[in-house]
C-alpha cells in the first residue's frame, strides 16, 4: 500500500492518503482576526480544498476532532458547521476545549475522510 | 467502499463505519450529575451499545482518546475501565484534560473499533 | 481481520495493529526530569521502538496528535521532531495545549503509521 502526501513540509503534510482513508492536519483559518463563525468558516473552507486535492470532499467525513480555544464559542462554530455537511453525512465527532499553537487560534479541525468507491479497492 | 452512519443529525453521526473500521463519537454519561465512576461506567456502556448496533464489541477497540476534565479523576476512571476491558484486548489509549462542551461532564472517550473478520474482507 | 496486539496491560496496548494501520499509544519521555527537547527526543525514540516492533518506520506515519503542557515548547518540541522525520515524510499533525497524567508530562504524542507493502495487501 502506497501512501500519498499532500503540500509536505519538514514537519507535516496537509494530506495523506492510505488504503483509501484520508488523514487531514488541523485546519484553521487564514485570518486569525475573525470571530467564531468567520473562523469556522474559513478552517471548513480549507477542509474542503485539501480534501478536493486528496480526491474526497466533505459527504464522505468519517471522524472529525474539534478543538475550541473557549467553550463559548462552541454555538457560533455548531451554526457554521451544521450548515456546511450535506445532509445524512455527518462524521463521528468530538469536541474539546485546548489551545492553539497562537492564542488568536479560535478553533481548529482535524478530519479522517474516505475516498470515493471510484478510487478503485485497492487503495 | 460505502460509508455507514448510525444515529445521524445535522451535526454527527454517533458511529460510522468504512472498510470494517468503526468510528464513535465520543461518548459521555446520560446523567452528568454522577462522580467519575458513575460518570465512566455510563460512557462506557453508551460505547458498548454503540459498538453493538455498528456489529463490533469492547473486546475489539483499536485505539482510545480519553478527555478527563480534571486530571485528578484519572484514578476513579482507571477503575471502572480496567474492569470493563476484557483480558488481553485493551487499545491503544491517550489520555489528556480537557473541557467538554459542559462543565459538568467529567469524562468524554473517543474510541476507534474494528468490526470482526465475519463482515468480510471487502468492507 | 485478525487484531495484534503489542505490550498488552491491562489498560492500555502499547500498539494495535489492523488492515495494515498501527494505532499506538501515547507515547512520552522515561524520565519526565527533562526540558522539552528532551522529553521529545526520548519520546520519538520510544516511538521508534514501537514502530519497530509493530514492522513499521517513522517515515510511514499517517497522522500525529501532539499534546503540549505548555504551548511555549512549542518551537523546543518543533526543532526535534523537524530533524527527525524523514524527509518528505511527514505525516498530517495537530498540536495542541494540554495536561497530561503527571504535570511533569510536557509532551505527549499519538501517532497512526502504516505497515510497509510487504505485510501484504490482505493485512
Amino acid at each position: 500500500m502506497p501512501i500519498q502526501r499532500l503540500h509536505t513540509t519538514a514537519r507535516y503534510s496537509e494530506a495523506v492518503i492510505h488504503r483509501g482513508t484520508v488523514y487531514l492536519s488541523g485546519q484553521l483559518a487564514d485570518d486569525l482576526s475573525g470571530d467564531i463563525r468567520q473562523q469556522t468558516r474559513e478552517t471548513l473552507l480549507s477542509i474542503d480544498r485539501m480534501l478536493a486535492e486528496a480526491g474526497s470532499d466533505r459527504s464522505r467525513l468519517l471522524s472529525a476532532l474539534i478543538h475550541l480555544r473557549d467553550m463559548a464559542d462552541y454555538d457560533g462554530m455548531n451554526e457554521v458547521w451544521d450548515e456546511w455537511l450535506p445532509k445524512g453525512s455527518a462524521p463521528a465527532r468530538t469536541t474539546v476545549q485546548a489551545l492553539m499553537y497562537s492564542p488568536q487560534v479560535r478553533v481548529e479541525i482535524t478530519v479522517v475522510a474516505a475516498l470515493p468507491d471510484l478510487s478503485g479497492p485497492n487503495l
